[in-house]
Formats: C-alpha cells, sequence, structure tokens
C-alpha cells in the first residue's frame, strides 16, 4: 500500500466543480473513475480544494492509497493518456501514508482575472471575467493591503458555510494590470466558502469608485456577509497552487 | 447607403472557418445572419481574411453596405448584443463606398502559439499547439529571419492553393517565449494559403534540431511544398490585426 499525490489542472467550465456530487460530473468523479480502471482496484481520492463549479485550477492537489506497482511518478502519465483533455495531471508522486492535503500546513494561491475593456475577447471569455467600466488598481491594491494579516473574515464568507471560525490568514495580495486583464492574486493559508470570489466582488467595487478603500476596514469590522461586495463570477477565478510548508516543496 | 468596417474577434474553436460554405457554419455566415436581423435588409459581408477552421481572431475585418440609419460606430454594440459569446466586434465605422479589405493594401500580424512545456493544460488546449520536447527559440529566429523579405513562398503554400503568384513579402518575424510559451508573430502584406502555419511547424522541426537553421533557404530555393515542415494545427493560431496602410489606423 502506499499513498501517491496528484497535482491536477483542469479547466473548470464543464464541471460542476472538484467534489463528487450528486446533480453533475465534477473532477473528482473523472478521477476517480479514471484511476480505478487504470489500477485495477476502487480508488477514492481526497481532495485539498473544493472548488466550485467553473473554477479552474493549475494546482489543485489529490492524494490516494493503491497497491499498485506502478511507481508513483509514471502514474502522471499513465493517467493521462485516458483523462478528458480539459483535465490533465501535472505530476505524481508517493508521499508518506499520513500525508493528508486538507489537514498539512499549506499556502494556497490563488488567481482572479478580470478582462477590462471596452469589448469581450472571445478567446478571453472561458478564464476571465469580463468589466468594462474604469477600474483604479491603485485604490484596490490599497484596499487589497488592509486583508491581509490574521483576521475574522465573516463578512467574506459564503452564507451556505458551516465552519467553526471564520478567522483566517491571507498572507499576500497584488492587485496588477497585464495588458487588458487586471489580476488579483491571494495567497492565504486556507480559505472560507467563496473568499476570494467575495474579496475579488469587493475590490471591484472600491476600484470602480463606489467605496474608497477604507471601505474595506468596515467591512471586516461587520462580520457580515450582506457589507461586502458582490461574489466574483466563478470563471475568473483559477487555484493556481498549493505549497505545503512541511514539504517546501 | 453607407459602407460598414466591422472588426471582429472569434473563437475559432465552434466554426468551420470564416467563409460560408455548405458543410457546417462559419464565423461570416453568423455575421450575416445577425446583420440581416439586425437591420432589416439583406447583409453580405465581404472579409478581409478567410481564417481555416479553427483558426482564431482578434482583429478580422469585414465590411458590409447597408441603408440604415444606425450610425456606424454604434452598429458593434447592437451587433453584440445578438452574437453568440465566442463572436464579438470589437470596433464598428463607416468607410469610402469603394474600401475593399482585401484589395486595400495591408499588413496582417498573426500568432502562432506553442504550449512548450512538460504536460499540457487545460486551461491553454484551445488556443495554443501542445509541444512536450525541448525547442532552441535562438535557432527559431535565426532562421525565421531568413524569411524576412519578398520571396517565392511555393514551399509555404498549402496543396489546395489557386493563385497567381506565390511570392509575398514578410514584414517581420519574432520568435519568442514567454513563460511556457513560445510564440511566433509574422507580419506581412498578404499570406499564401496555409502559410503561417506551415512557417510555424517549419520552424518547430528546426527548433527540436530536425535541421540547422539554414535549412530554410533550402525549402525556399526548392518551391515545392513537400520540402517544408507539416502544417502547424490551426488552434495555436490566431489573426492579431489588420492594419490598412493607406488609412493608418
Amino acid at each position: 500500500m502506499k499513498r501517491v499525490l496528484l497535482r491536477v489542472a483542469y479547466d473548470g467550465t464543464n464541471y460542476c466543480g472538484w467534489q463528487v456530487q450528486p446533480n453533475g460530473i465534477t473532477v473528482q468523479e473523472v478521477l476517480n473513475r479514471k484511476l480505478t480502471e487504470l489500477l485495477g482496484e476502487p480508488i477514492e481520492t481526497i481532495g485539498a480544494s473544493r472548488t466550485d463549479a467553473g473554477v479552474h485550477a493549475l494546482g489543485n492537489v489529490a492524494v490516494f492509497d493503491t497497491e499498485t506497482r506502478i511507481p508513483g511518478e509514471k502514474i502522471s502519465y499513465a493517467l493521462n493518456q485516458r483523462l478528458p483533455d480539459d483535465i490533465r495531471i501535472q505530476e505524481s508522486r508517493e508521499v508518506p501514508a499520513d500525508f493528508h492535503p486538507r489537514y498539512q500546513e499549506s499556502e494556497k494561491t490563488y488567481l482572479y482575472r478580470i478582462l477590462n475593456r471596452k469589448f469581450p475577447l472571445p478567446t478571453s471569455r472561458l478564464y476571465s471575467y469580463f468589466y468594462h467600466y474604469n477600474l483604479n488598481i491603485e485604490n484596490m491594491q490599497k484596499a487589497a493591503d488592509y486583508l491581509i494579516g490574521t483576521h475574522d473574515f465573516a463578512s467574506f464568507c459564503g452564507s451556505n458555510a458551516q465552519v467553526k471560525t471564520t478567522v483566517r490568514t491571507i498572507t499576500g495580495i497584488s492587485v496588477e494590470r497585464a495588458g487588458d486583464e487586471i489580476q488579483i492574486t491571494v495567497k492565504g493559508r486556507g480559505f472560507l466558502y467563496n473568499m476570494v470570489r467575495i474579496i475579488s466582488g469587493t475590490l471591484i467595487e472600491i476600484g470602480g469608485g463606489l467605496y474608497p478603500p477604507e471601505r474595506i476596514l468596515e467591512i471586516l469590522e461587520a462580520k457580515k456577509r450582506t457589507e461586502a461586495g458582490p461574489t466574483a463570477p466563478a470563471h475568473g477565478l483559477t487555484l493556481m497552487n498549493i505549497r505545503f510548508l512541511a514539504e517546501e516543496q
């Protein structure tokens, strides 16, 4: 028996998110099925991040246990041959039997992309949120800076969430322009439900001039979802990377 | 009666190319239909570049004649509301009645994208050609430099083409790496059928070490399609821009 870690990239457009659920096909379900076929034993993966419907990933992480003799680092190649082309394993390797991707300390990096120009671009439509009005990225960065550190992010937590605490730590946020695109990069040690999308929706309101950057302090203080901005659309969000701190990959 | 110019962006994934044809839906056909609905008169567009099935565009150009009272520059907004989201007008404006996008002198810019890394990335799969092996971009650039200028490009012309002359002028080619992506940008005054894709396929062979950069001189000299490399896949190609020289837009 060994435990294998997969780094998984996917285009979330055609999936009902990561986690297996009754109402539609999910990334985890496809992975479980293809691993079961490949290895000839029932496989159930455990995911690090249960991304929502429509959210993309370059580096989500999953682990599973197997009796196979195929070396861990070869599984990526064999599995990619069976997967649909909107899911691709980026790396596979063996990890200790007690490695659990959700309990291991980690830093996740998310990227929220906003296409900010006069008209939408068809070739960007699946991977960025089109927003037509001017955005002041200096004000967005100023607001974002207030979120860095350990805070109660209750105002930035989707209402479906059932969690013991809404305190989380954000280690960095940057707001940068790259051509027509505004890129919000958020790094942290674990996130609440919809947290990055609500932060992005709130920063867009501030960037558009609806509120000054300092508004973010009132929102944090309020600890109430209705005080923050809207949840920005799923397709603008990509889970870029998960770094496990104990490993220092 | 006025002549209106459209700059058209599209994701070519789901179209059988630009030009109306019996065997599948095309970008031009959708434009003609939606313009006819919008303006209430039969509209037939004339396109600048008849891109192939699967090729994308940020700035193809089409013109049409209309009796409408809608000002030329407003048509973009009204038309975008009717178009599917994989086609978006970037600009509309009136042009002189004798403006013909294929006879007007112009410079076209094409971008061929190669995703060059260990494993494919699902979120790039529709807009770049995945190529796994190492590519020497210095050698690709050296080879590309031999193509700049006015030459007989018969070796770089798809076999279906019926043209009077295969002499064309390339005004610039650059081969650059941007992260995981190798970008071949080709500028010229008109191109032969499949020319940019055959150039790209040939440069990939040279970058991979199959031939030295000087091989490109023998290929030009031979004036024979079979001497050049393969036609690189359509989905890696994007028509970026068409600049009309008389206008100096």
